[in-house]
């Protein structure tokens, strides 16, 4: 049987980490057998080793053109049709691709999490069941501020000047209008237990046989 | 083990009926031993007997108020409990309660279909999952002039006067405000393949024991 893979989109501090590694745990604990693979988009950052540092300091991160997109739908078909890949791995402190890559095994399940997943329609074609973080935008802001400045050590006034300036108007240009592409929307966040209860138990029957793709 | 309760609400049009009966089809095909109990919100208007048929007329049915909504509650909670029920049938000829009532066995399934159901905590209370159709209202206002036009014989303008009146300001009110207590939102209505898979896929899986509820 060929991968199922499942989408989730939404905007940053939405919850999408957390939900798509609950998810992620809870099934590889419940299904042991069951290969699974969880990609982040975030991998799939251009290279930018021709643009000086100062220069991929200034580039918005937030819209869709960041994004390899369409070499991750390659990777993600590749990985359906049953082949590796190499993964590129993303290196945050210089904003470029790292020299090494990460090999991805084909398995059953594949897990893609991102913000701009559904703005793409090859990657839209590669999904089986997309999924968007239906949170409220102020939930959003506060969890992006709780990470950025307490986990990542950025200071305040920048986190909020990038919202500003690049998060929320790439938001309402690109992410929000790509959630009509989803199947179904989760409210409440990462921890929404009975949401987790749902997609868990649907990719369990997946797996068993019982419910269908 | 005792009955899972699921909620379809949404407002008018958006699919809830057809959702909720092609669930109660497969999933009745696919588990025959499994009971199942499908109940509309509808059933539980408000008695009217001591109204003239024009004062009926004149009642807003879009509501929370028009609706017994703590005796659907109490309903709900003896079924869970494992006793029969005598729902109230609606005579909407007359705009009230027919003298018949329809005797509910309790069963492990039930599926409860309406527009207000999340606008009322006992409710909530009661359900163990809760979905809101999140349909376009430019679709759900299309498939209402179809439905009451064309397949209940109501003028054109009694439904779009009706829409203007009632439906479409108690959406606002009571509604839309009430889908943040969903645990999932389901786009593009009755017809979406995907979330059928995923909620048919989770019932399965709970009544097979590989799911929680």
């Amino acid at each position: 049987m060929s991968a199922f893979i499942v989408a989730i989109a939404g905007p940053s501090g939405s919850g999408k980490s957390l939900f798509a590694q609950t998810l992620r745990e809870e099934v590889s604990r419940d299904a042991p057998d069951v290969g699974l693979v969880h990609i982040r988009e975030d991998s799939y950052y251009r290279d930018q080793t021709d643009l000086s540092l100062a220069e991929r300091e200034k580039v918005n991160y937030d819209h869709p053109k960041a994004i390899e997109q369409d070499l991750l739908a390659e990777h993600l078909n590749r990985l359906r049709a049953g082949e590796a890949v190499q993964a590129p791995v993303y290196d945050y402190a210089v904003h470029t691709r790292s020299d090494e890559t990460e090999r991805l095994e084909p398995a059953p399940l594949i897990i893609v999490e991102g913000i701009l997943l559904l703005t793409n329609a090859a990657l839209r074609e590669a999904f089986d069941v997309c999924f968007f973080m239906d949170t409220p935008l102020d939930i959003c802001l506060l969890r992006r501020i709780d990470r950025d400045v307490r986990e990542r050590g950025r200071t305040l006034e920048s986190v909020l000047r990038q919202y500003e300036d690049s998060v929320r108007p790439m938001y309402h240009e690109f992410i929000a209008p790509s959630a009509r592409h989803a199947d179904m929307l989760i409210t409440r966040g990462g921890r929404n237990r009975v949401a987790l209860e749902i997609v868990r138990g649907h990719l369990l029957a997946l797996q068993m046989g019982v419910a269908r793709r």
